[in-house]
């Protein structure tokens, strides 16, 4: 076995690690009394907690983050946020730039895997570049929130409030300083509507980003670029639509009567699942037409090489022409006069089976060992788990009630969706063994 | 484009016909007055429902079948619970037989694809061996049951009931004649052992049958019935111990006290959801970690070939040892020293993609037409749904409630499950439109 493939094989064992190193270092800065407000206490198994959902950039949250957290203990909660949006992998090439040293072949195929570049060349400049815009775009959001926070807030707390919040809406995560997330805001247009571009912005990617900036001088957008925008635009233009008819009682929530408000209210329902983690009404308060949709919408997420979750839009735009042209009886599956290769319909029909197995056991632990209301049945587990699993961030109302199983069992669901079930897995599976050199006669079976 | 192509596209439109002619006439006789008990009327609607319940060998009904039809009416039921176990196909060629006359090529091919056989040699034989070891099996299971429902009902009665039953029970089919199905009888675990058997026997389908019966002779079983067998015991035993452990409550249902009634009891909640419709305890009183085991089973469903419904335990055990294979890094799926063809690895993920597609959007609309009692949430109708896409015709209670969009839903649901995703979407999408001359050039996408 050479060394590049040793490399190789235990590049997702370090993406995993220093994952899990993050989390740590976060929770222990959490535990500090400096972070908790006085009169307050932070239980380990809380301050885990939080650093797991603010490095996955999920949102889920067992304490208030506006009433427990200091001002440290939410700096230290963006600071998370930003090291899960951005990647851990992108502050490691920077860091090896900054100190004016090359990148060794391991760092620069590390982040090939994680941002699954499909060339090694120009990693250190890509990522330079990711940062960059991210920031920007981040920044962007900072001003124009600005507009709306400070004359509500005054300078100083209208500034951090534009800081902490455009952080969050741009990575995609729930946390918010406001104690019920935006459910006052819903006749604030101007605010929701800002949120969600920056939510989608977040969520696209930055391949999507490079194609479309690159458009006036390429005048060529990848494959990839066409799936991901094309099923964006169908989930959001059907959930949109689906929602209006669902939540007509966002008309009668208070404040939102006129009709931009609702129309922009229900767009934000169509954005947050995915999977940004605010939220501008109780989502026990939907309708379960609503509920069902939003899980679907959480599952999905948002775009590979983004600061979203989910199994992506290009995991579920290829699978359904897939499927469609199997129905049909088409031997190819195309989209945009382009061929899908093999491999990726693969590993994109992989990725969902085990997808659903991993959401199908931790539903069963969870309602083995969680006290479900009155009011609700198994949508109040399901819709935390998807949430989770998605680090989408938005709760029913269970993750403040979970037991200490039911806790390791979210936070388990957050890191794997957010560091990758193929790197999570291969982690725990791949012990290196030897390929076989033999393989066995083919054998056909009955399906369906 | 030459006669056998043409021949081989349409085939799933006859198949998908015949269905339908075949719940049509059964309606029309289920409408006759003689069908329904003096003094109670039935709609058409209810009519439609029960005769695509029955062909569709569900179980799900919105009338109480052992009160509101008459033994006419009941034998209606069973002949089309039969026609649809043995499946329509199988007649077809019982019919030609009889008739002295060759089945053509479009008949043969119809048969191979409704019973997947991989080639066309000895259809004729395989049906004629097929229909007498269904028969056989049926016939042990009335002379077995007769010792318990003699004694207990009398000749006529008790031989009624054990015709009745034992035929249900084999085809995997869940209307019964007691009224609340076996739930009086969770302390008889002679009748619920045998009715399991029976049940197991109609799941495993012929391709099993036929390698058991010939191992005295050829030695050899084919990788169809390997994977079926193991993954089938798999789950048997897994779901036993699962359900030992949640439906603790079954020690304190009446009667059930002593231990070998519990696990007969224990062991039919897991044989049942495969997809028999028939239930030892009303499944409203299930735990939501029993309930969301029983939604997987019946999903998973029984064998390719077989009177099971679900996506089959073909498709599950594949896509499991696929995905530990790619999880692992190996390169092939392997089972029992045999690779499996990519073809059925494709048609795998393929199916379980499309299949949870059409649970969702059923699930979407049901949760917007239908009315969930207080004490129940979302599993109210995913139970049904997946009740009735599995075949399986378990009950959480939704069914005698349903609207009337309710039960188009659902009857649609029963009649893909039964005929096939493959086979309907084929009928509803292909319009024979012409293969492409061209393929497009390949391009990569990034997934997860
Ligand atoms: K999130
Ligand atoms: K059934």
């Amino acid at each position: 076995m050479s060394k590049i493939q040793q490399h190789r094989l235990s590049l997702p064992k370090i993406l995993t690690l220093g994952f899990l190193v993050i989390i740590i270092i976060g929770s222990l800065l959490l535990k500090l009394p400096v972070a908790t407000q006085a009169g307050l206490t932070t239980k380990y198994s809380d301050a885990f907690f939080t650093a797991t959902s603010a490095t996955c950039v999920t949102g889920l949250t067992t304490l208030n983050t506006a009433a427990h957290w200091t001002i440290f203990g939410q700096l230290v909660i963006m600071i998370l946020v930003e090291i899960g949006g951005l990647g851990f992998m992108t502050f490691t090439v920077l860091l090896f730039s900054m100190l004016r040293r090359q990148p060794n072949l391991t760092t620069r195929v590390l982040v090939k895997e994680s941002l699954n570049l499909e060339s090694l060349a120009d990693v250190k400049t890509v990522m330079k570049y990711v940062i960059s815009l991210s920031l920007a775009i981040q920044a962007l959001g900072v001003g124009i929130l600005m507009f709306d926070f400070i004359p509500r807030y005054g300078w100083l707390k209208g500034s951090y409030f534009s800081v902490f919040h455009s952080v969050m809406a741009f990575c995609n995560a729930g946390f918010d300083l406001f104690g019920n997330s935006l459910e006052s805001f819903s006749n604030d247009p101007y605010l929701i509507f800002v949120l969600s571009l920056l939510i989608i912005a977040g969520g696209l990617g930055f391949l999507v980003w490079r194609d479309v900036l690159l458009w006036h001088k390429k005048h060529q957008i990848s494959l990839h670029t066409k799936i991901a925008l094309s099923t964006t635009a169908t989930l959001l233009v059907g959930a949109t639509v689906i929602f209006w008819v669902t939540e007509s009682q966002l008309q009668q929530l208070k404040g939102a009567a006129n009709g931009w408000a609702r129309f922009v209210d229900t767009f934000f329902l169509a954005v947050a699942p995915r999977t940004a983690g605010l939220d501008v009404m109780p989502y026990s308060k939907m309708t379960m037409a609503g509920i069902v949709l939003t899980m679907v919408l959480m599952f999905i997420g948002g775009t590979s090489g983004s600061t979203a979750g989910g199994i992506k839009t290009t995991t579920i735009g290829i699978l359904w022409l897939q499927s469609w042209a199997v129905l049909r009886g088409d031997e190819d599956v195309e989209f945009a006069h382009r061929r899908f290769t093999q491999n990726n319909v693969f590993r994109a029909a992989m990725l969902i089976f085990v997808a659903a197995i991993i959401v199908v056991i931790a539903v069963m632990i969870l309602a083995a060992t969680e006290a479900v209301p009155k009011q609700f049945g198994l949508e109040y587990i399901v819709f935390e788990v998807l949430s989770a699993f998605g680090t989408a961030g938005m709760t029913m109302g269970l993750t403040p009630n979970l037991t200490l199983i039911g806790k390791i069992i979210i936070m388990v669901l957050m890191f794997i969706g957010r560091v990758g079930i193929f790197t999570v897995m291969f982690t725990v599976l791949n012990s290196d063994h030897p390929q076989k050199r033999y393989r066995y006669v083919e054998e056909g079976v009955m399906i369906g």
